[in-house]
């Protein structure tokens, strides 16, 4: 749940005079997004979201992360399109905080979703691999194996509070992945958060891809394997291979993995599992009790990062060769 | 800022088989209201309010509260309307908690209203107070003068830790408002609770009233004398008469006040500041520190209660003789 900087009428329209958006008929704080405040407005001119971006997101990515968003819609994929300012800016200022204007985009969120949904998510996920192709800008993922020591050095002293034996689990963890991470898989713009919440559908059909706020270069199929964590486990821990194959076949329909990416799965979802277990176990660590936010367990990750850990091969996860 | 029960697509898509709202394209739960849970949904057949009543409302109030929206929507209001289901039940259930279904009011709250706003606000408080009249179920007011007592009572002890002199200042106050409370006054629906937050305007134009859920059975004055201290106040507390005038001869232009009820505004007004003063009271010093809820400073009514001792008649707020 987002942490609302409250917003005036007043102000709200003067920043609105920037754009061509219509006349403001009402606006709503909504619980979206823990890192910015989000806000509902309805204008003559339709739906629209206002993103108040807050100090947990440097306004130097701001650029790269609305310029993507604006790409990625004129290249065809289903996701919000941020409004041009009459100066032609995407970004603007509210209430001290940088904003920016944003299509609202239909379609909700699957609490449970089934293997038909990831199906879906496989393709739109390579939909978007291949839309950002000339995007302009680069951002270099903060999250990604150079990020993971820095992170794990503000946690490790105090890793085995949430379970004895994790300080050496992990340490030994982090220097295989350091010594064995790939560096020449085909890269290119990803999504590099694409859980469900991220994830829009209209009945059973996919309506876009939202919250492109971690977007970075990075590998495509790291990519793959963060949704392979995020999509294709149960509740109870166990990995579901009829979601994972479908998942897989759905992003080989739109853009086929090779050799060098299929050989790199396991390894790679062993990366993604840690890269959110290392996040959570921050948070976990750090956020004072009574806190707005909702803590994520971090077990969750390591009891997935233990799973990949034993996978030999993609036929694994329900890859199937076409 | 309200708590969220989540809910599953699914399970919103079979609680509004029962309606003929149409289908389903996207919800989002909103920063609005504090005691229940509320979504803004869009469906192809326009925006609703979706409001999931949690604990603190009392599940038997329910048909007055929904009940009195429809009845003043129907006579002519501008608030929002329950919707029937198929089965002409305005109250539905959903994840265990009832629920219902509420047309979308556009609209924005005024954060710095004018003495033009308070003129729309007493014209539509004297709408609202004609527009219910004829509704065939009643409620008592649980926070006029019988209830303060009780409520006292849970806070007098630690009074003193907000002010010293407090909890003789406020047992004064209450026996001599308990003495001097007029029974007799011209008595209907009310409000009850008519704050900035809860009046909607597009412009200057007011929209529509909100929020229903204090409404109840008491005398059409004491509303009145509610919102002279929710509008006609600046934040340094002093009192504006511009407004109060605005705020006066809005609503008799619609329903003139009566002698009896000029001569107890001073009273109910004081009434008025002590209900609010005692709620927030008792939320200030029982809401554990790092709640969910921005706790409101019980002093501000104070200094509004010691204002309105001071006064002795209608004419000082404003009142000009028609």
């Amino acid at each position: 749940m987002a942490v609302y900087t409250d917003i005036s009428e007043d102000d709200l329209t003067r920043f609105l005079a920037d754009y061509e958006a219509g006349t403001l008929l009402s606006y709503k704080g909504i619980a979206e997004g823990v890192e910015n405040s989000n806000f509902l407005l309805h204008t003559t001119k339709g739906a629209f979201i206002l993103t108040l971006y807050e100090k947990r997101v440097d306004p130097n990515d701001l650029p790269f992360f609305l310029g993507l968003m604006h790409h990625l819609a004129d290249h065809g994929l289903n996701c919000p399109l941020p409004l041009s300012r009459r100066d032609g800016e995407l970004l603007g200022e509210l209430s001290g905080r940088p904003a920016a204007m944003i299509s609202f985009l239909e379609g909700m969120w699957l609490r449970k979703p089934a293997a038909k949904h990831c199906r879906e998510v496989g393709r739109a996920l390579a939909d978007m691999h291949l839309a950002g192709h000339g995007f302009a800008l680069t951002r270099k993922n903060a999250l990604s194996v150079d990020g993971w020591r820095p992170l794990w050095d503000k946690s490790a002293g105090r890793a085995d509070e949430v379970e004895p034996g994790l300080q050496d689990e992990i340490a030994e963890e982090l220097d295989y992945l350091e010594s064995h991470w790939p560096k020449t898989l085909p890269h290119g713009v990803i999504h590099a958060d694409l859980f469900p919440d991220n994830v829009f559908f209209i009945g059973d059909q996919l309506s876009g891809l939202i919250d492109f706020y971690f977007a970075c270069n990075d590998a495509f199929a790291y990519d793959v394997a963060i949704c392979l964590n995020a999509w294709c486990f149960e509740k109870d821990g166990s990995f579901n291979m009829t979601k994972g194959m479908a998942l897989l076949d759905g992003y080989e329909q739109v853009r086929p993995l090779n050799g060098a990416e299929l050989r790199s799965l396991p390894l790679l979802a062993r990366g993604a599992a840690l890269r959110f277990f290392l996040t959570r176990l921050y948070d976990w660590l750090t956020t004072p009790p009574g806190a707005l936010v909702v803590k994520k367990d971090p077990l969750e990750y390591l009891r997935k990062l233990r799973f990949h850990r034993q996978v030999k091969s993609a036929e694994e996860y329900g890859l199937v060769h076409r």
